[in-house]
């Protein structure tokens, strides 16, 4: 073994995947193998008309979650949930999952089962099957879900499909989740200060708090749009982000795109967090993660078909490459769109659990490579 | 949520597995679904003809191995193998992984370019391809991996196919990976009272560390099966011991089986080791995990073909399920063989890094649940 020490928080979460992808390269590929790492899930053959899609998301205590925030039930969902919307942003139906579970020494049978009834209930809602697994004793909680979904050869959606002309779409409302972690942090910290005299008002934001805590994959969105006879030209789930987001499609369809921020959906709710925090609350909708809402892009003529869709907003255009990703807003004009925030916003919300825990581990914190690392 | 706090312990593994069973049992079935939880893997249909299998393996630091004992690269590969070994299994090829890794702060990027070295080089031995996954940060390393396999409907194997007058057969020697388990950590131990004056001896057991640290999945066992023939009514990897096997063959077969103790084959660098420590190498042979060969049943046309086949042996014979599970050696004659080691021996080797560390956490350890807990 090398007698080097180089951390891995010095490569970066590009490097970390390109260094990754390096060591693998030379591993013979299959023609059955459509998409490998790259994409939110990887696809290949099964059966002369089926693609299967198979995607891996682990969620970590005291890294992805903090154990005193969320019922293990809620756990459990969420960890089937983001790999179903990895699945359904393939425009592929979620099919199998098996789960590796860490459980800690703290942990009771109580514990477990809510843990298990939550996997459960999001099978049930997501029509899928958890087929197998391994549980050990760990360190920490941890869940690491790996779902198979399935899709006809020609309704499959890739990231890499956006056309110059296209029209950007996003399902749902976006900064929510990010408003929900705000307001659970800010709810530890106040304990902390105050302890037992503090009561936390968890009525008041029941809607963002849910929107971290127990997110939703949108297969409903991917059954609308067939329904309405769209195939989105690409797709994404906004894990990330969506300023993020936008750029992988950038990236992987080698174009350009221009969002136009005052048509991303926000809630209400997630205003009123915004607010009392004093932040942009269009900060939170472009760079706030884990709403796991579709982005997708359609081409011109099926506009209108989106436009009489509930739930789904067109939120920008699809340019050349060369003009980058931009935002436009009234107040601001045309301007470049950073994939984590831009300068003229007070600070981009790169929140997680790690940094406010302190001094957690390094900054890759968690490097999706099936995914561009999104 | 329930205020009740029931160790996890107090389960045991197979009560585990049962609660587990029981959150998850009213998720409907697909008609596509062919074995869920209950084998090596699960086993789904995947077009006219295909099958497709599916199955995860964890290994965690602490739990599964120490890492100062085992080369990062060896790390890689054993994760890989660990979970070709129960595609394999089902008599399938395997095709696709994906993986989810957590690493921890004091891991280099020296140490990660190790794993995925040792990561790809199992997936080039065994034909496959890493597809995807997900890295992240975590409180101690583990590496969780979901291999993917297929095999044609009429060739797939289950554990429930072995008939009474069936012979029970295994490929390869067992006992080796205890072995190398007892030498590791006895190694340590006069590390640890020894300090520095003490050099290790790692030539003199070169095999059976390497039986425990880079252990083979017999992918080339059922290329050979096939090439001679041979279609084995059941089948299962020795990832528990050769007494555990055979009992999870009989509980889902329906019967029972005699091991004749004499023709389970042992490499005499286990016996050295057994004799070192003034251990029983039979009960080495038996009860020692982690050796993953496969454990499979033959009907009687079909012996002749396996008494030809090089590597193979055959260990005994299909009894009646009244007769239960039972070793025959010319010593003891025939008694009962328990699934984890028997009294007449001086105690099963139950060694784990677990026990041997401590107060590592509660008994259940690790629980494979889309394999009966084997």
């Amino acid at each position: 073994m090398s007698q080097s020490f180089t951390p891995i928080s010095s490569l970066g979460e590009f490097g970390l995947i390109d260094r990754m992808q390096s060591r693998l390269a030379d591993i013979p590929r299959s023609e059955n193998l459509i998409v490998g790492i790259g994409d939110d899930a990887a696809v290949y053959r099964a059966g002369d008309t089926k693609l299967h899609v198979v995607t891996t998301d682990v969620l970590i205590e005291g890294v992805h979650f903090d154990r005193t925030f969320i019922p293990t039930s809620y756990l459990g969902w969420k960890a089937i949930a983001v790999n179903v919307s990895d699945v359904v942003a393939m425009n592929a139906k979620p099919l199998y999952a098996t789960v590796s579970a860490g459980l800690p020494r703290n942990f009771s049978v109580e514990m477990m089962d809510g843990l298990y009834d939550g996997m459960a209930e999001a099978c049930k809602a997501y029509g899928m099957e958890l087929v197998g697994g391994d549980t050990s004793t760990a360190h920490a909680l941890y869940l690491s879900i790996t779902v198979i979904g399935e899709v006809d050869e020609k309704d499959v959606v890739f990231r890499r499909g956006a056309n110059v002309g296209d029209y950007l779409c996003l399902s749902g409302d976006v900064g929510g989740a990010y408003a929900g972690l705000k307001v659970l942090l800010d709810q530890r910290e106040q304990l902390e200060n105050m302890g037992d005299s503090y009561e936390p008002d968890l009525e008041a934001f029941q809607y963002v708090i849910r929107r971290q805590l127990r997110p939703k994959a949108r297969l409903d969105v991917i059954e609308g749009l067939k329904k309405a006879g769209v195939r989105p030209t690409s797709m994404i789930d906004v894990s990330d982000g969506v300023a993020s987001e936008v750029h992988h499609i950038g990236l992987r369809s080698g174009v350009g795109a221009t969002v136009r921020v005052p048509a991303v959906p926000f809630d209400p709710e997630t205003r009123a967090v915004a607010d009392q925090f004093m932040d942009d609350v269009d900060a939170y909708a472009l760079f706030g993660g884990e709403d796991y809402e579709l982005l997708f892009t359609v081409a011109p003529e099926d506009v209108q078909a989106i436009d009489d869709m509930e739930g789904v907003s067109v939120i920008g255009t699809i340019e050349e490459a060369a003009k980058g990703v931009r935002a436009y807003s009234p107040d601001t004009g045309l301007m470049p769109l950073h994939p984590a925030g831009y300068q003229h916003f007070d600070g981009p919300p790169q929140t997680d659990y790690e940094t406010f825990d302190g001094e957690e581990g390094p900054s890759f914190d968690d490097t999706e490579f099936s995914g561009d690392g999104a």
